[in-house]
């Protein structure tokens, strides 16, 4: 295990926020970024927390993304309204946009949101859950560069493709998951690499199309297999189709192609959707849902998802920073 | 392999009509569900095929379900409208309702159809695959009794809760898959116990809650699993939540307790969707798809989810029915 430093939240939104106004963000696109990795190290999700700041500053460093992004909305039809990123990464687009989405669906039931021009490097509970705190359904799919081969193929075609799906219980924590569609996330696996762990057989081929337990092989020159086999690899494919095809934004290896591979995340969509059971299913939805929940719960050997995250949200306590990745950030700074 | 005789699509069709038609079927619900089994037998889907007679009939026998049902639509919001299904079988809702939600989809982007009071025995893929002929993506999803345990739990909770998408390829058969989130879908379990074939290891469990091969073991008293482990299981917990909670109809635990176990299916919801690329993308995205689906196909290994049963459409052949089958829906006549 790494050496570590304990490290409490408001210090590393802090560290966050001054890494990136340090780099070329201005002050609404840093405190949205850092608020996006502080709120993954309070819920105990590393690989999406500080240890993504150094490819944000990358980012910022090449030219590639704009630090001063105004995201600005577009209302296509009254239930699909454009958020058009203007070349920053994704938070500040999100944070602006998840309001105008909500009233959206709050009014016509359901509104999609597609969200380009962007760079996204972030988790998509933090999107989902917030849709869920409108009282809404909230779901969310985004694409990245490719690094998971469909079934049957040893080439990478897919990013890993994430879905969060968050599901609103009033007075309580959002019934909530978000996933890779691919077997690991990638994170998981640079972190199993960094600190030297073998990763279950069926995740991953290593460059010559051989299954392999050893993270470096996936994550160099090797690739990610689909979660739960073809019924997966369906679902991946679904994800390049909703959060590229159809909101015209970069397939994954589109986003590969145009990409200047400075470490930070690739132009990309995200496509988020919010639906009202209020106005759909009508005053009952939510004892209804309850009942479901309940016997779900109630279920032994049943954990719900996003449970862990939620305990860790409660934890009042400092979170444990890897020191080299603490250094490294010091030293953007 | 039980004897089979060959029987054309169209022979198909005119045994399914007769057997509903005798057994309580108005003229318009006998059609539509008899173009429903036929097209599954025509795509080589045989557990969607006749295979159901036997089951649509014991519905209308017992009275549970009203074979002279007059679906009606509601408009919900604009961009939200409720098939009412007038407790009948749910193809004749899906016949009416798809041009309404493939309006309202064409006009606003996006659109919702919750489908309730219905009976729903048959796959997803025909309603999708119509909402794709509008040049629109399709999604579908249902629940049904409970057969599948959540991932960690030996006792089902789940229905084998299907989820279909298809996108539209104007000029092509759409990209579409029609998949249980359960590791087999049920139809094929019984098949399998009916044909003495072993089912493959993480399939499901016993009554006892131990791994199985054997069908009859999961067929009878025993459960499924979710594909995928835990990321399926969390897919299977969303059917429930949109193809009931979102809608107002039974979860699949409901649907268990209110129904006379007559053969048939039992009464619930589906959730119907569709987008509109044209509007939400733009002109280009035809030709901005194509050129994933092209990489896609291009990978070796790979094969397009759907395309066999494209594939057995171009056949004009007679399809190969089971005798036994063939005699029990005779008999219904």
């Amino acid at each position: 295990m790494a050496d570590t430093t304990d490290i409490t939240v408001a210090e590393i939104h802090d560290l966050a926020y001054k890494a990136l106004l340090a780099n070329g963000c201005n002050e609404q696109n840093a405190l949205s970024i850092a608020t996006t990795v502080s709120t993954a190290e309070r819920d105990g999700s590393e690989s999406h927390g500080m240890f993504r700041i150094p490819g944000y500053v990358s980012a910022l460093r090449s030219g590639k993304v704009n630090g001063q992004a105004n995201p600005t909305a577009e209302t296509v039809t009254p239930a699909v309204i454009r958020m058009q990123g203007d070349g920053g990464f994704t938070p500040l687009a999100i944070e602006r946009g998840v309001p105008l989405l909500a009233e959206a669906a709050s009014t016509f039931g359901i509104a999609l949101m597609p969200i380009v021009n962007t760079y996204h490097f972030a988790a998509l509970w933090p999107e989902t859950e917030k849709l869920a705190e409108h009282g809404l359904v909230g779901l969310a799919f985004t694409v990245a560069k490719p690094k998971v081969a469909p079934t049957g193929a040893t080439k990478a075609l897919f990013g890993t493709n994430p879905i969060s799906v968050a599901w609103p219980r009033p007075g309580k924590t959002p019934w909530v998951f978000d996933m890779a569609t691919s077997a690991r996330a990638l994170g998981d696996i640079q972190i199993a690499a960094r600190d030297g762990h073998e990763i279950p057989p069926g995740t991953g081929l290593d460059s010559e199309g051989n299954p392999t337990t050893d993270p470096n092989m996936i994550a160099e020159g090797g690739v990610l297999l689909p979660f739960g086999g073809h019924k997966g690899s369906a679902i991946a494919t679904m994800v390049e189709l909703l959060a590229a095809g159809l909101i015209s934004e970069q397939f994954s290896f589109e986003a590969a192609q145009n990409d200047n591979n400075d470490g930070g995340p690739a132009r990309g969509g995200e496509l988020l959707m919010a639906m009202s059971p209020e106005v759909i299913a009508g005053d009952d939805w939510e004892a209804h849902c309850e009942t479901f929940f309940t016997r779900l719960s109630g279920l032994e050997g049943v954990r719900l998802p996003g449970q862990r995250r939620h305990d860790n949200r409660g934890d009042t306590g400092p979170r444990k920073v890897n020191n080299e990745l603490l250094d490294q950030i010091r030293a953007l700074l």
